[in-house]
Formats: structure tokens, C-alpha cells, sequence
């Protein structure tokens, strides 16, 4: 069982969202006491030759580094782990077997599949069992629940020794489930239920992007071990919005 | 005499200010009513591959694309405006000879000095006599009054036909001034009252880096034909601060 | 039945093709009137970092922007239409299985599998429904037909929901269908005519890369929606070749 | 049979390996008689628009470059190949059936299922089937042997016309033979030999990865094709110790 | 005396002109028989990044590669040189004692006062004194007449040792000597004849960007060493606005 | 006087030298018990792009970094210092009023002439007098001596305010002083005397390269602050020749 898992006592971690490979952006964004950020690389325009660059800028940084990995490869997994990052977080994992495979590229073998390397994880050195070993345990696989299928193995996905933690995706699980756009909905809310139980009987940990109230205080309640609560473009949106605002109104009375 | 230039009952242009080179901030940072942007490529690590980038987005969204430039020498503001930008605003200007000279650079013979080349500027295309008038006319160049020799020549510059308007630097004109670091002083808005006052008997633009709020209602007094108002890294970091500090008060809020 | 359809009254809208990710080409290729661009990240040097640059200045100059993505995976699918592009070409689709998952990457549940994102297509915002559904709407997706078991398939394939339209390879189509290196023989314009004849019936949209006379004249007669009649690489060696060639000739003349 | 094979009069050629997609590192690691680089693209920080660079730069400096794949798919494959490189070597490779697929996406058909494009390979030019004959005569695919999986089935793969040669990855090879970490013991060696056998009985190329004395000459003596002998990292990190220790040493005997 | 000079019976050598920085316009620009190639870094979009990657390339392609700098200072002229440029084009060079200055820059002391490096021209290895001469006696300095005061001293300035040559401006000479855009005049062409004599008289290299017959006929007439004829922004539009032309009228007349 | 000033009792800080920009080199070259880094930016390939992603990583790794600027000019020796940069090693300063004015702009007034910002240097804030004063503390600036005329003025130099320190440039230095080619001869340590004396009388720092056991046992003997003794481009061709050369031999024992 994880040490860094959460208990009832034991406010979730909090983890800022990167998603444009700027270097600024990280900078600023590891400013202001979050334990970990999620750079997503799934979607965000940042791809390889930023997250070499990112990740280690962030590590020195004090933060804990996990990738949203761009897919369920073993390249999308294996890469961003060679250049140094904490963790993946998997997207669109479909149920206990495709995870099994897919969480097993960032666990060398036998419990997984990961491809051994000599990169800046090792320091650009030799291998040794020692390292293997500590790599092993030191790297964090999320699976993603945003697929109605993974939904439905929840319990197997958290069985998986490779598997140290879920990350759910609420939008995408919703219109899956056939209810069209995420709404903060009762069946929403249920839906992470049923995720948060599955990781409370299994001892693992889980991660919630929560962006609004009622999802950090859902994850609050519901024991999640992280929740990722500050994203670079609202961040920068309501930065803008609200120093646009306050100079336009100033402007205005100013000019009265 | 400039069209864009605002009277008495036109209240500054607002603007925002871009460092990094990121495209998301600049696409973010224009999504918010600016009229106009200023790009610091004196200070951020934007360099010309960045500005190559950035100009022509930025210009797509309606914004006027002024661009500080590196340094006040022929090639750092020739480039810019060789990329599309509307206007240069160009640091560390001396005094009015030296005004004379590297504002030269934003306008063609026999108006300055700037070099001609077929760039964005003019479409990739064939040099004709319509394109460079049209250019001299469009191109902006403002001086920045930011050294105490150039405060001392402030009318003298700004009675120059290849100065279009100035940026003051109040930072570096304070500690220029022998005032040590800016502060908002009754000396500092009598500096940037003598900028104010030698635009207005000259007719011409002056914009100020208006963050404060005293600074805004001091640009709206004083006729300032625009005022930056909008900071990428004061956005980034004004909205992350605040999305984790409300996510931790919530949190220890539901925690308990 | 998609309104960009054309009719036997209407010509097929012209397209240019980049590769090499050149943003100057890119403004350059795209002023001489076409409709649209495709921009082959299967073989050209454009990564990424690169669609993310040059899709927004394309959408700002007016063209509709098709990305021939890197293989028929999902990342590569969903990564430029995040990035804002106007659609999709998916290369080597293998039948209508094939694509029923792969270009289902192009559209959101229920319709497809397409992972919800809050990019520049969504204006760095919030997903609501609305969005959603313009998105599918707006979004197209073609399905390369270039390979002798999707031709097999081809009235399969134009059926689907998911599928906008197809786009031949003439080249590996030929090559796949033991023919070896296409030469725009008879057999070549009958796959082709399959081709358009299902489309036809199935009131699909269908685009040619159409390089030479003859491919030109069949897909005026044959009613494509677009023929992409101006490529990068062709357009710089023919400019190249015939400015040389041309000086050459002169400075022979002239040296008589 | 391949007329780069060795024989037993013929010492292996000699390889460097890149990984940083650095151009210095290209330029000076091609310096020192190597006949072929290898540049690894499955971990290493190179990315497409690093392989676009450096591959026409180290051919032209008379090395064949193959390039170790991000991972054993289609686009993985064809497009270093589409900026020119010699050769490909694909990571985990499974077994024959895997090796018949994902080595035939460097053969175009009917050998292969390579896809057809006009890139750096072609001169950017027209396709003829004297290029696609004489590109399937130059592109040599290896395939890595490092799953246990595929050296079960190691005569079959050697056997397949799409494989030109194998490459033994022997740290994973060990781990997943249930070994741990690879520590050149006479398992190891054995496993290599079964290799080197099955290569020598289909005439097949090979080439070891031979960091070490004894891999060196287990490569000599069982007739390698190549050995890649120096790779960046190390030099790196051997040049930087030495200069280090030998200045320290000198500094503080001469600070006696 | 150069022995590359040309004499009566030599036409001028041909060359192209880049200047966004795109390897593959690079490549293409180098396919057609030219001697040289002119890379424009003073208005282009290519930065010192770009140069490190398209010199090396170019010059595999047997292209002599003559850089024109950024600006007439220290640093602008000896990066090109350090990355390996055979020489460089110096824009703006205001008069002989000017010109002695800032095209002493490109050869060591004591003829000038290029700073020495150990990057690739110098193979990345030991300064020798064989290479030290090696280098001044390949290194080309060209410096641009475009400015009225170059002009009436071009007899000082093809005098001096460290200038080889020079390279006209035609479009900022027009300018600057005050008959607006450059038209091909008689005045015009008077100023380049005296340029031309001048290097005559002191048997000085001089190469005329020469895109119009007039030019290329007075280039050769008038003994240039060489002429720049093929431009990239040229060829590319001229490339697709033909194809695109072609398939208009082709798709018209088709459709009828 | 300057508290990392060494005395007799202190042998010379050790350092690493780069210039190729490549991350991995700069992780590797910092492993080896160096204490600070120079980071050749008027030579080596490095732009300021890179000098933003490079400085963050060696300052996390414990080094301090020395930024041997791209020319002595206000904006190549501000950026890397907005960058985060520990210090600059200015190229070609030609004297004591020269130095006065470039060494300047490492401090702000009234010392010097810097340029604020809010840049990484200055974590993004606000200014603050205290922010002033502890980077003008913490900022290093040596001054180059490599030319004839600042050796004339080395005493004048090094008793400026804004000098802290001095970095001798020995093969320009020897080529100024008309001895050509440097090769360690009795006068050029003659010269590197005056400039160890200088410092000495003068209590500054002095930073010699010291590549060759001779300038290392120099550097020890007259109390040198630090000395560079380990270069990237050194260290790779080392190590890749040793790695190769042995291989080779190797090789050919194996074969006999």
C-alpha cells in the first residue's frame, strides 16, 4: 500500500494543470503550494521535446511531476517516465485487461512492461537492480476512468498490482455513459462514487480533477489522495479577465 | 497628427502585455477586449523565432501588435516590423539625437532609415512606392522614457517626426532619477507628468505600463492614448494564487 | 448530406497541399485563392509544435485546414482537431471496421469516440453542449482510401456516420493493388471511379490529390468536392528550377 | 543476401549511438571512423523535427544512419525513413508475426506495407518505380530481439524477407527471461548466441549493442555485422570525469 | 587577387536566396545548378538556430553559403563563420572607414579582428595557425553597398584587404540616394555601373541580386562574379500561383 | 571585496564549459564536482532560447552559471541575467572606460546601467528595493581581457566598481598582441602574470580557461578564483575517440 495515500485525515494533495509546454507557465504555476502538477500531454500542445525540458524544471521545483500521457501506448507511457517524470496518468483506459497492459509500460518487468533505458531517470548511467527497484517504486501509474467499460472493471483496474492509482475523467465519462455534457450531475456524482469506493477497498489512490467546488469538496469527502484545482488557461483566463475588467472600470469612472 | 491619438473625452486605448513567447497566453491574453499588445522582447525570452510566430496570430485577432524591442540598435526594430508588427516601442532611448536615430529605424528614407525587405510586412511580395508610404504611415514607433537624459530632451524628442508617441519606463526613470526603486511618489507622476504635458503640446501618443491603480486614473487624467493594464506573469500568477488558495480553504473547510 | 457537397454544376473547390511545416510557405501557398489546405503530418516534417502554429494563421487567412494526419490512431486524430483544424484525412484506413473506430476518433460520443478538451478549438473555455455539437458538426473527417482492402469496402466505409468523405491515394492504392507504381492508367481511373461512384450514391464528399491534367479532368467530371492541385515541394521546385533556368539562359545569351 | 553481411575475415563494423538529438554531439560522435550511428529515438529526447535535422547532416558526413524507432508502428517506421535514414531498428518486436508487420512498414508492397510519400528519400520529387526498387534495395530493417517472445521465434524472424537483420536488446532480453538486470553472465551470452546462430544460418546481418570488452569480443567472434561501440552519454560522461579528475589531481599537487 | 573572380569570358557565377529558414526550401533551393546561396538573415525569419542547421546542410549540397548578417556588428558577423558559412554579406556598411571595421570582423589579426572559436568551422578541435590561414583565405566579405555614403567611397572600400567584395542594395541605394523605390532607371543602373568599375579597377569580387532580365543583363555585361536569380518567396508563389492558375482553368474549361 | 575570492590556502573553483546548448550535455557536464558552469553564448550555437532553458536546469543542479554573453552590448548582457544567470563574462572589452559602460550593465543604478525587469531573475514579482540590492550582490561580471588595449588598462579595469572579477581570453589575447597563434609560450603567461597581479593588487577574481596542465598549474601557482577545465566539445571527442579507439583494438585482438 502507498505511503502517499490519503486517509480520512488526511486532506487530498493539491496538484496545478499544465497543458502548453510553457516554461513560464510552470515557473509561475509551481508558485503557490501545490504538491504536484498533471501536464497534459493528451491534449495540450506540449509534446516530447517540451516535456524533456518541463519536467525537470518542475522537479527542482519541489513539485511532483505527472504526465497525462498523450495515449495508451507504451510510447506515449515510457517516454515522459525516461525523461524523469514522477508519474503517467493514462487516458482512456477500457477495462482490467487493456490496463494491465497499459499501466505495465511504466513498471519494469516482471510486473510490468517497461522498456529499460539509460536516460536522465538514470541519470545517463548504468543500469542496476537497485535502480530498477527504486524506479519501480517510485513511479506512480494513474489509469484513467472515462470510458463506461473501465467504469464497469473499476474494482478489477484497482486490483492491478501496476496500477497505484485512478485518475477519473468526468467529462468523458459522462457523454460515454450516455449523458451527454458533464453537469456536477447526481449520476455524475455517482459515477465517482462508485470510483472512490473501488479505491477505498483497494487501498489505492485516486486523483480528481476538480475544478469546481462541489468536485474539490466531493474529493474532500470521499478520501481522493490528490485533486488537481488550478489549470494554466483558467488561470491565465481569469488573470486577464479580471485586470481587463478592473483597468475598463477604473478607466471609466476615472473619466467621468 | 495621428488619428489614433485620444482627446480629453476618449479614455485610453487598454492593452495587455506578453513575455514568455507562449501562444496560448497571447491567445488567452487577447480574448478580453484589448485593443492592443505589447510584446517585451526586451526582457521576456520571446526571441524573433518566437516574434515570427506570435505577430501574425495575435494580428488575427484584431489586436495592434506593438513589439519592445531587444535594444535600441537598427536590427532589433527593423525585424519586428519586418514580421507584421503594427509599432515598435524601443527601450533605453538617451535623449533626442539618439531618438533620432533608432526611432529612424521604424520609417523609410527619407523620413529614417529603416532597411527595406519583402517579409510579411509586405506580403512576400514586390517593393512598390504605395506599399512603403502605406507602411511609414502605419508603422507606429514609440520612444520609451525610461533614463533621465532622455526626461531632460522630452520635448525635443517628442517634436520629432520618427517619433510617433513614448512609453515611460517609471521603474527605470525612478532609479535613473536617483530616487531608488519606483514607488508611485509624488516625484515619480511629476516625471510622468512633464511626459504627459510634452505629449499633449506636441500632439502626440504616449502609453503608459499602467498596473496600479493609481497609475490608470493617472493615465486617464492625463490623456494617455493607452495604458497596459493586463501583465502575463501578474495574470498567471494572480489566477493560480487565487484557484489554490480557495481550493484550500474549501478543502480544510470540508476537511474538518 | 453535408451542404459543401458539390453538385455536377458545381467545380471542385481547390486545394494546396504543405508539408514541410515552412509557416512562410503556409502564407505564401495559401494566397492564390484556394479553399483550403492539407497539411500532411503523415510524411512531411510537421510535428506537432507545428500544427499548433500554422493551423491558426491558416484559419486566419481564410482556408479551411485538413490535417492528413500521422497514422489512424487516436492521438493523431484528436491532437490536430484540438488544435482547432477543420478536419481530418486519416491514412490508411483498412475497411469499414477500421474505419468506424478510426474516424470516430474525429467525433464525440454518441457519434464516435472522439476525447472531450478545452483547447483552442474550444476557446481554452468551458465545454457546454452547444459547443459539442457545432464541433461535430463543423468537424470533418475523410478516410484515406489507399489501400486495396478499403476499396473492397468502399460503399461500407462511405456509409458511416462518422465519415465526411475519402480522399484516394492513388499511389499506394495502385502499389496495393498490385499494379505497382501508379501511372494514371486505366485501372488507376477505374479504382477511382469506384470510388466516386460510391460517394456519389452514398451523397459523400470525396477530395483528389490532383497533381496532373488528367487527374484534374476526372474530378471535374466526376463531381469531387476538392482537388488539391498545388503542392509545396512542386511549387518551390518549379519556382526554383524556372527562375535558374531561365537566368541561365539570359547569361548565356548575354556573354554571346 | 546481403553484401554488407560479414564473414568471418570481416571485423564488424564499428557504430556510435546518439540519443539527445544534439547536432554538435552528431558532428563530433561521427568523427572518429565509425561506420554507422545509431540514433535512439524509442528513448532518447529526439523527436521528428530533431531526426529532420540530424539524418541528412550525419549522411552527409558518410555515416549510415539507422534509426532505433519510437515504437514498432507504421508511422514510427516510415517516416524516419521518409527523412532519409538508411535504416530502421524497431523496438519490441514480439515475435514472426509481429516482425512480418512491423518490419513490411519499411518495404514498400509487395514485400512490405511501407506508405508511399514524397520526402527527403525521394529528392522530394516524383515517384518511379526505379526509386521504390532501389529504396527497398538500400532501407535495411532490423528487428530487436528483446522479448523473450521473439527469441523463441527467432528463426522465424530471421527468416522473413521484410527482416534484414536482428538487434539484440540484452538488457531487456535478460529481464524478461526472467533473469533481473542484465549482467553479461553465460545466460546472457547464450541468449546472443542463439541469436548470432540463427543469423548466421539464414545470412542474416546483425549488430550487438557492445559497450563492453566482452561483448566486443563475443561480437568478433561470432561474426556481428556491427557493434555499436560509443555511445554519447558515456563520452560524454568519460570526457567530463577525466578533465575533471585530472585538474583536480594536478590543482591540488600543485596547490601543495 | 580572388580566384574566383570572373573575367569577360566568365559568366557570373548563379545563385539562390533563402531566407525563412526552412530546411526543406533549403534543399529544394539547392537542386537546380546553382553555385551559391545567399541566406538572409538580416530581414528573414531565420535566427542563429536556424543558420546552426541550414549551413551544414547546404554546404553537403555543394553550395557555397554566403550568410547575410543580421546587422554590421562583431557578433552578427562571426556567429555564421563560427556555425561555417564560406562567407558573409555585411548589409549597411556606411562608408570605407566603416567597412574596415565591421568587415575586419571576418578575418583574424592581424588583417582584421574576427574573435577565434573552436565551433564547427574549426571541426570543433585546437586552434592551429594552419587553420587560422586557411580560414581568412576561404572566408568571403562581402560588404553591401546600399546607403549614399557607402556609395561615394566605394573606391576606399573595395580598396581595403578585408573586403573581398561587394553586393549591391539596389532597392535601399534608390532610397537612400533620394529617387524613391528602386525602379531599374537609368540613375539606377548608373550607380550599380559605378560600383561595378570599381571593382574592376580593383579586381574585387561583386555579386548583384539580379531578379529582373535588365539585371542579369547588366551583370553579366558588366563582369559580376556572381548573381543571386532564384529567390525563395519568388519561387514559391510563382510555383502555386501556376498550379493553382492551371487548375482553375483547366477545372473551368472541364466543367463546361 | 568578494567573499569567493580564493587566497593562497584555496585552490581555484573547477568548471565545466558549453556551448552547444543540449540539455544533456549540460546535465551531464554538471555531475562531476564542478562548481560552476560557463555557458559559451558568444561562440557556441546557444541562443537565448536556449540560455531560458538552460540556466534553470544547471541552477537546480547546484552550479553557478556564467554566461560568456554573445557580445559586450546592454542586451546580450542583460537577458541571460533576467534569465536567472549567476553572472557574464563579457567578450572583447577593449578598456577601462569600455568596461566601465558594459560591466555596467550587469548592475543596476546607481553602480551601473542595467535594465529592471520582472523577469525569472526576480521570480516574476514586483520590484523591490531589496530585490536590487541583493541581485546587484549576488551578479558577477568579468570582464574579458583578450584584446591588446584592455591588457594596457588592466589595472584601470579591474579597479572599477563594476568589475568583479576578470576572465582572460588567451588565444585571442596572444593573435592581439601580435604573437599569432597562441601556444602557451613564455609570453603568453607573461601576459596572464600581469593579469593574476592586477587582480591580486586589486583583491578581484580572476577565472582562467585552463585546459592544459600548464595553465592549470598557472592558474593554481598565482591564486586564480576559478579556472574551466572540462569542455563539452573536448569531452565528447575524448570520449567518443577512446570509446572507438578501443573498440578498434579490441576488435582486431578478436579477429586475429
Amino acid at each position: 500500500m502507498s505511503d502517499r495515500l490519503t486517509t480520512a485525515a488526511t486532506p487530498p494533495r493539491l496538484g496545478a494543470w499544465l497543458a502548453s509546454g510553457s516554461i513560464t507557465a510552470a515557473e509561475i504555476g509551481s508558485s503557490y503550494g501545490t504538491a504536484f502538477v498533471v501536464i497534459d500531454a493528451e491534449h495540450g500542445a506540449i509534446d516530447d521535446a517540451g516535456l524533456n525540458v518541463v519536467i525537470p524544471i518542475l522537479r527542482s521545483r519541489g513539485q511532483e511531476v505527472l504526465v497525462k500521457v498523450k495515449a495508451p501506448t507504451r510510447e506515449s507511457v515510457q517516454r515522459p517516465l525516461d525523461f524523469g517524470a514522477d508519474g503517467v496518468i493514462i487516458p482512456h483506459v477500457l477495462g482490467a485487461e487493456h490496463a494491465r497492459e497499459v499501466c505495465g509500460y511504466a513498471k519494469f518487468p516482471p510486473a510490468g512492461d517497461r522498456s529499460l533505458a539509460a536516460e536522465r531517470a538514470l541519470g545517463y548511467g548504468a543500469l542496476t537492480p537497485e535502480w530498477i527497484a527504486e524506479q519501480d517504486a517510485r513511479t506512480r501509474c494513474y489509469a484513467m476512468i472515462e470510458d463506461a467499460t473501465a467504469l464497469d472493471e473499476i474494482e478489477e483496474i484497482v486490483a492491478l498490482d501496476v496500477v497505484d492509482g485512478v485518475f477519473p475523467g468526468p467529462s468523458d465519462l459522462a457523454i460515454r455513459r450516455g449523458r451527454g455534457c458533464y453537469s456536477r450531475s447526481a449520476e455524475d456524482f455517482a459515477d465517482l462514487r462508485r470510483i472512490a469506493d473501488a479505491c477505498a477497498a483497494a487501498s489505492k489512490d485516486w486523483i480528481l480533477p476538480a475544478w469546481h467546488p462541489l468536485e474539490q469538496e466531493f474529493a474532500v469527502a470521499h478520501g481522493a489522495g490528490g485533486m488537481v484545482v488550478a489549470n494554466e488557461y483558467t488561470a491565465l483566463g481569469r488573470g486577464f479577465a479580471s485586470l481587463v475588467e478592473e483597468a475598463r472600470t477604473r478607466a471609466e469612472a476615472a473619466g467621468r
